[in-house]
Order: structure tokens, then C-alpha cells, then sequence
């Protein structure tokens, strides 16, 4: 039976969920926002009968058993936790930082019959789901190179908000580099244990921010993973995969989103949501897996592979939650796929590594935290960053 | 009057010049080679009256007055001096270090009135003068990003030779790199000063190279320069240029070349030898320059624009020599463009440093030579990176 949904968030993620949920028969009951207006205004259009501005009235509403949350990444934690801990299932986005999505994996590992999974997407897209078969099968053979691009217009809100600064989580590298860190983890089976990167911020002000005002987050990154194989940034043919991913959000018009893995044996190229392949020996390239006519919203703001795999893993949530007669009951094999919050902590530290790397100029590790940080050497170390 | 021209090499590089030469004009009288046969068999099929195997015949040919000089990167160095000390006109493919190119610049200097310049002929290219004039002229305001990919099949040879040596000037930075270098620095208008790399050797051996043999020269590689600006790698709005170059070898098929430039208005990007151009808050991109249909020759082991550049330099030496009666006299305009030999050097200066980075894992700093090391010394630092 499916579950009573409660949404968190009215930014353009949250207008295209709620839809897609109701698509697929999900009744949506509840809607937080940071306002009063912005929370009414939204479930007006989208008929949503309850809406508030505090967090605690959709929680603890009695119809609501799973919990969408996708808000500005500093309060994603705590809503995350909190969902949990009065036994909600949790879809979530990403936290602003690896402290809160350890925080968010403590919790998670406390409730383990609950569902709880990052509500990164890229995962539930079919082309995805076929790459990663083919490269199970060995259609590339060894796999040597992985080559990511998305390059599109702005990601800055039309005024001044989280997303123009890079502490709150803002910027290309922490809003979409994270869906592709994730990603290419998924499709190769490893995880990355050294990271380089460059971030830049080309646009620092614009027409809505001026003044004292000015953008802190990423408009361009460009980093590189090593994942797997002996670790060595100089030895060649030390084995293991070589990542690049180029993040350029200076270019007005349509997004360009290109996820290239190259093997020994050929390689295999995902096209926005289409996938194409091509074996050594052979001249062209063929089309593995066309555009199936998506039906859906489409929205400006965001790279057509995220809206579309949205779709797919709400798809994938109603089967999840179809196969039990109760409400918060769920089967994991129709998610199984998806990232889990300890998926979250992951790319987290790999999207602070970068961001260290960027500082540095240096090849940094990736090392998952395994225990929370004291509080105050935290804040040691914020004060000696500052000084930098 | 156009000079009698000696050419250096039997590889695909000097099969494709002879027939752009005697396309022109120019009169191909003498043709060395490695070896007597190599040289031999390469003479009779272009219809090169005389062949060689020795150096000094060629050079010393009375009716040669320009040398071209296409033979793997140790030997260039010599034969470049020698024919710049005995008074003949030089266009010449790049050296294997950086001491070899400032032996090149310090004999070039040495005699101004001869013509000098490095035989990497993507300058010349219909398409990127086209994108040069544009970025003058603004098309996409301040220049922020370079995004060049070059994919291809692998660069080494049938046999075990230099194309498999890192160290003799073999790889894929140094022979397709290298022209990328040179290329951004003259779009851009200035220099790169720190530049970041990674070199990968997936294929060490294949079935012509095996047992104790391996493949040393990269089949991947990756890199990024810092150009203008204040120089801080870490610093944001510090102005300047983010360059990022990938090439991979490991993907048979034809060649995928493309240049992208990204700047505050627009982009710019040169695909193959086409020329597209967006500017911000046109919905498409428009075609700028086609491909005006090529008539020379086409050869699988070159990406097409290098080939196209050849031709394009070509009947820039025509126009150049034309100018003038005398045989060995030539006028500056048409070859303004070309790089010199002190480009060269900066070039292999970049390529060495993307070489010391990749092994380094550090942001190398692009310092130009400006005087001849001391050959001792050069011994140690040799033998200091054996150690490493």
C-alpha cells in the first residue's frame, strides 16, 4: 500500500517531485516551505490539502509516512534525522557538509527497517541502469578512463540565497558533481581514494547580486578522481580508473550532460538520457538506448538526466512500496539500487576533498570519517581555514 | 621564386608534406631517411630525385634551401642547427627536451634572416584564425575556460620504436599535446604559468610489442594550464584562463578533435575543422565556418585539422617565398602566424612540466629556460628522477 508522502522544500526539485508523485499515485498530504506564502502558494498549485512553515507539523502529521526532503542543504540534516527518529521513511537530498551526513548515516544505521536513501537520481535513469549492466558484461573490457561533462547556465537562484554560497552547499561541484561522484562510484563498482580539483567562480556578481554581495560558490570545477587499482597518482599501469569531470555553468542555453566510460574493449557514451556504445574494431558508433518519449515536466533548470531519473526512482518507490499491504512497510528490491545515506557520506567527503584539493593545489585523500569530530577541533580547524 | 626543398623523414607526416609541397609549387629535390631502403622506396613512390641516409647530403645539397625536418624528436635538434649554421631556410618538428629546443632558439637567433619556425600547423587552420579573429573581436567577451578533447586510436607505431619511448619524445603530449599548447597560447594571447597533469600508460604492450618490451609514452593524458591572471592557482577571480586538456588514444575509430572556448558573453567551438560559434541568449548554435571541402590527402594516423593545418602552412611558404626573387629570400606576412622556435620552446618548457607534475602530483610552475644548463648538472637531475 503506498505511503502518505510529506514534502519538504518549494524550490524547482520539490515542483517537479510532487507531480511525478502524484503520477504515480502517492498522495502527497503535506508541504513544508521556508514561508508561510511560499508553502501555501505552492500547495495551491500543486493541491496539496496542509501546508506550514514548521518543520514538526509535516513530521508528525498522521497521514505522512514517507518524507521528501529537499531543502537548502544546511537544514537538510536535522529534518533528516529528526524524520527518522519518530519513524518515517526518508528520501532525502544531500547535507552541506560531511559532519551532518554522518550525522544523517549515524541515524540511518539506528533505523534500519526504515527507508532511508539520497535523493541523488542519476542512479534510476535507464541509460544508467543499461550502462552499468553492459559494463558488468564486459562491453568496454578493462575499464581505463571515465569522462563527465555538464555544462549549462547558471545554477544561482534569482536572488540572494544558499546557492550562491559555497559554505551553505551551494555551486556546480556540490550540486551536480555530487550526483556524478555518486554516479560513477555506482557504474564502476569503486570508490575513489584520491581526488584533484579546481574550482573557480567566474560570475561573482550579477544583476540581482551586487552591492557587498558577492557569489562564493563554483560556476566552473574540474576535477579528477583515481578510484580503484593501487593508489599511486605517478604509476603507470598501477591499474585502477582514471576520472575527469568538467563542470562549466557559464553557458546559457539547453545543458549538455556527457558520461563517458572508455575500456580496453570499447567504450560507452551516455547522452543526456540517451546511450551509445562503441567496441574496438568497429567503425560507428551504435545506439543502445534511445529517448523513450518521456512524458513528464520538464524544467530549465536542471540537466534532463536528473528530471527524468526523479521520475524513475519515484517509479521505483511505488513498486517498493506496492509489495506490502502496510503503509511505512516497503521491499527493498525495487530501491535497492538507489544511494544510501552512508552513499551520501561518500560523496560528501570526495566533494570536500575536491574542495581541500582546490585550496591546496595537492592530490588529497578521500577518508571517510568513522566517527563524529569533536566539536571544537572543528571549529579549530574552520579558524585556520579562514586564515588561508 | 620559390626555394628547392630537402626533406627529413619517411614517416606519415613526410608523406603527406611532399605532395603539399609539389601541390604548391615547390620542387622536392632531395628526401633523407633512416635508413637507405626506407629512403629508396619513399623517393621512387614521391618522385624525389635523390635519397639519402646521410644528413650532410641533404643539407649541403646545393639546389635545397628550405629543410623540413619530420624524423623522430632526438634527432631533430641536430639536424635543425646544422642547417641553420650552413644558411638554409628551417621548418621543423619539435625536439625531445626542452634543452634540445633552446639549442634551437639560441641558432635561430643567431641567424634572424633565416626563416625558423616549428612545424606544429594547427595555427594555421582556417578555423582556428577564424575563432582567433572572433576572440579579438569579443565574440565571447572575457575569455574564462579552454576545453580540448582529442580522442583517437593509439599514436605508436607497427614496431617498437620511438613513438613507444617517453623519454625520446614519444606519447601523446608531446605529439598531439604539444600542438595543443602551442594553439591555446595563440588563441589566447598569453602563456600558461602553472599547468597540472596527469600521464597514463593503459596499453604497455600489444601484439608487435611484447616480452621485455613496454610501451613508456603516455596513451592517456590529461592537464591543465593556468594562462594570465595573477597566477594563484587556489585564487577565485584572480582573472586568467582555466585551460583543460584530455587526450585519450585508446579509442580506435576516427579522431574527435574539438576546442572549446568559454568566455562571459559566448563560446566558441572548433569541432574536427568546422567552427561553431553560441553567444549568450541565442537558444542555438550557429555554424560559423563549414568544412570547405578538403582536396589533399587524408591519412588515418593523423587527427584531420593537423593535416588541414600542413596544407594551410604550406601555402603560407608559397606566399611567403613567392614574394621575393631571390631563391632563399622571403617575406615575413604570410608566416607571421607560425610559431617560432621560441615557441617551441615554450612549448616543450609546458610539456615538461605536465611530465614533472604528473610524477610530482603538484602544480608545476612553466619557467623558461634562458640560459643552457649545465650539462653536469643535468646528469644529476637525471639521475635524481631515475631514483624517484
Amino acid at each position: 500500500m503506498l505511503p502518505g508522502v510529506g514534502v519538504f522544500g518549494t524550490g524547482s526539485t520539490a515542483r517537479v517531485l510532487v507531480p511525478l508523485l502524484q503520477a504515480e499515485g502517492f498522495e502527497v498530504h503535506a508541504l513544508w516551505g521556508r514561508s508561510e506564502e511560499e508553502a501555501c502558494c505552492l500547495a495551491k498549485e500543486l493541491g496539496i490539502p496542509f501546508h506550514t512553515s514548521r518543520s514538526d507539523d509535516v513530521l508528525l502529521h498522521q497521514d505522512v509516512d514517507l518524507v521528501c526532503i529537499y531543502i537548502p542543504p544546511p537544514m537538510t540534516r536535522q529534518i533528516a534525522v529528526k524524520a527518522l527518529g519518530i519513524g518515517k521513511n526518508v528520501v532525502s537530498e544531500k547535507a552541506a557538509t560531511a559532519v551532518d551526513s554522518f550525522k544523517m548515516v549515524t541515524a540511518a544505521r539506528y533505523y534500519p527497517q526504515l527507508l532511508s536513501i539520497m535523493g541523488n537520481t542519476l542512479r534510476f535513469l535507464p541509460a544508467f541502469i543499461a550502462m552499468r549492466r553492459l559494463l558488468e558484461e564486459g562491453y568496454v573490457g578493462e575499464v581505463q578512463v571515465c569522462d563527465v561533462r555538464v555544462y549549462g547556465p547558471s545554477l544561482l537562484d534569482q536572488s540572494y540565497d544558499w546557492t550562491c554560497e559555497e559554505l551553505m552547499g551551494g555551486g556546480g561541484l556540490h550540486t551536480v558533481g555530487s550526483a556524478i561522484i555518486d554516479l560513477l562510484s555506482h557504474l564502476i563498482g569503486a570508490r575513489a581514494h584520491r581526488v584533484h580539483g579546481l574550482l573557480r567562480t567566474f560570475v561573482q556578481q550579477n544583476r540581482s547580486i551586487h552591492g557587498i554581495r558577492r557569489v562564493t560558490s563554483d560556476d566552473f570545477c574540474f576535477f579528477q578522481m583515481l578510484m580503484g587499482g593501487t593508489g599511486s597518482v605517478s604509476g603507470t599501469g598501477s591499474g585502477g580508473v582514471c576520472c575527469t569531470v568538467t563542470l562549466n555553468f557559464n553557458m546559457p542555453g539547453s545543458f549538455l550532460h556527457e558520461v563517458m566510460v572508455v575500456g580496453s574493449m570499447g567504450r560507452l557514451v551516455a547522452r543526456g538520457t540517451e546511450l551509445y556504445g562503441q567496441r574496438n574494431g568497429c567503425n560507428d558508433e551504435e545506439l543502445l538506448l534511445g529517448d523513450s518519449g518521456w512524458v513528464g515536466p520538464e524544467v530549465q533548470e536542471m540537466p534532463s538526466p536528473h528530471i527524468r531519473g526523479l521520475g524513475s526512482m519515484v517509479t521505483a518507490l511505488r513498486h517498493s512500496f506496492q509489495a506490502h499491504e502496510e503503509r511505512r512497510s516497503w521491499a527493498r528490491g525495487p530501491v535497492a539500487v538507489a544511494p544510501t545515506f552512508e552513499d551520501g557520506l561518500y560523496v560528501q567527503t570526495v566533494v570536500e576533498a575536491v574542495k581541500r584539493s582546490s585550496r591546496s593545489g595537492e592530490w588529497e585523500c578521500v577518508e571517510i570519517m568513522t566517527q563524529e569530530p569533536d566539536p571544537n577541533q572543528n571549529l579549530c580547524e574552520a579558524l585556520q581555514r579562514n586564515k588561508n
